[in-house]
């Protein structure tokens, strides 16, 4: 089964198990968010990458809606791994991306899901709890809904590189080498600010963002972002121009013509 | 006057007013907020230092409230400059502290309304009308309203130097010799992010953040986040111990203890 041959009504379908699992999740990312006996573990040895009670019961709830709803697709999950499918369509999860965002109280991380067929996401939903804010990027159409209202989202067009806002993460972006072609491209633009995690591919399905670069990226980081992103009418690749869904670089832009020449600096850089 | 003569009432009707003129910006804010028409003016011929309509016309709204509530009173505004008065204390105004973020749709600006006396910050408030956030540190109490709940809120006290989550707005913060003194703070920290600019010292007030280090402050950046961080139980100083109220370089820690270590480290730097 691929996204291509869905019909209208079984798309409508998987979009209602992304909202519901959304749903479940964000009860359960709320309740811990800003709680003062919120403990964050440690997964990384050689740093800080931090794991919550929340990351784990968010995803273990997510998969719950997703058996009993999609029994023959597969998940695959940041804290739990992958479960096989039969379908040809796989779930992708990120219960919480962002994690230290989470842990200091910002509300600019977000709950991931995605559905991807063998050529890519399909489809994406960006929640944030916290602002009541759901970005869905799905078969064409991105919107933003909030206080029960949705609405049509666009990325915009306008921005030359010069006046671009560019957003990353981590101002080191990944190794030294991809550090130096981000700096490269930072210097074109007109504002580049860092720390939003998901949110700012959010913010650039929204308008408000021109430009988000990013590198060693998992795929659970991305395939949202790139569903939503692309619905919106932006352009997402890695630094070569190809797929960015398995993770590792990633430039995403509001336009073909911006997303041309940002692929050019990082080239050269 | 100063703050240590006023009474409880005095204190009460000046929260009061402070209320009202958040209020009053907050229309505004939101109304721009998000949309298509914003253009961004730059006030800095050599950078990118926009604002909007909405810095303007929210300062004018909270002038017009302090005019006619506090006619006795100075006024400070980063729009609109230095009204004099004659009580003694003055109104500092930052409308929208983070218009980077707010052109980019992120909600992690907020209004600054400070109260100052001879001695420094005596009220402060940061509102975050996107959020419906609005922290509110004056008189020895810090506190959330939220949804129409009102929740004090307390730094955290526990954490050492090795275990503190650390946050500026900009990985440059200042000048080069100011950004080696960051990094070496931020060599010694478990968690370093950026970019939540007045936010940042929010979470500090709310427990989640514990130290918030910055340079090249305006005295209308700093002075409401002080006077929340010391009501919520926070140390703030300038990075050789003094007051930090006239701006340039901020060090905002979550108890002593860690203000102290901190301090040690931007010294040595």
């Amino acid at each position: 089964m691929v996204g291509a041959t869905l019909s209208r009504s079984e798309q409508q379908g998987l979009i209602a198990v992304a909202m519901l699992a959304a749903d479940r999740a964000s009860g359960i990312t709320l309740a811990h968010f800003r709680s003062s006996g919120l403990r964050a573990d440690n997964k990384d040895k050689g740093g800080f990458d931090p794991v919550t009670i929340a990351d784990r019961d968010a995803e273990a709830a997510m998969r719950e809606v997703l058996r009993q709803m999609r029994p023959f697709d597969a998940i695959q999950g940041e804290e739990m791994g992958y479960e096989a499918g039969s379908s040809g369509l796989t779930w992708v999860l990120d219960p919480i991306d962002g994690t230290r965002a989470y842990i200091s109280g910002a509300p600019t991380w977000g709950t991931l899901i995605a559905l991807r067929d063998e050529t890519g996401p399909i489809l994406g939903v960006i929640d944030q709890p916290f602002t009541g804010e759901r970005f869905i990027g799905a078969f064409g159409k991105a919107s933003l809904i909030r206080a029960g209202q949705r609405a049509p989202i666009h990325a915009r067009a306008a921005a030359t590189l010069d006046k671009a806002i560019l957003f990353s993460t981590f101002p080191e972006v990944g190794s030294p080498k991809e550090r130096a072609a981000f700096e490269a491209l930072s210097a074109r633009v007109r504002l580049t600010r860092f720390g939003l995690d998901c949110y700012a591919y959010a913010l650039l399905a929204l308008g408000g963002v021109d430009l988000v670069v990013e590198a060693g990226l998992n795929a659970y980081d991305i395939q949202a972002p790139i569903a939503l992103v692309q619905a919106a009418g932006g352009v997402v690749t890695n630094w070569q121009g190809g797929p960015a869904h398995d993770g590792g670089q990633v430039l995403a832009a509001a336009s073909k013509g911006l997303h041309t020449a940002a692929l050019k600096v990082l080239a050269q850089a």
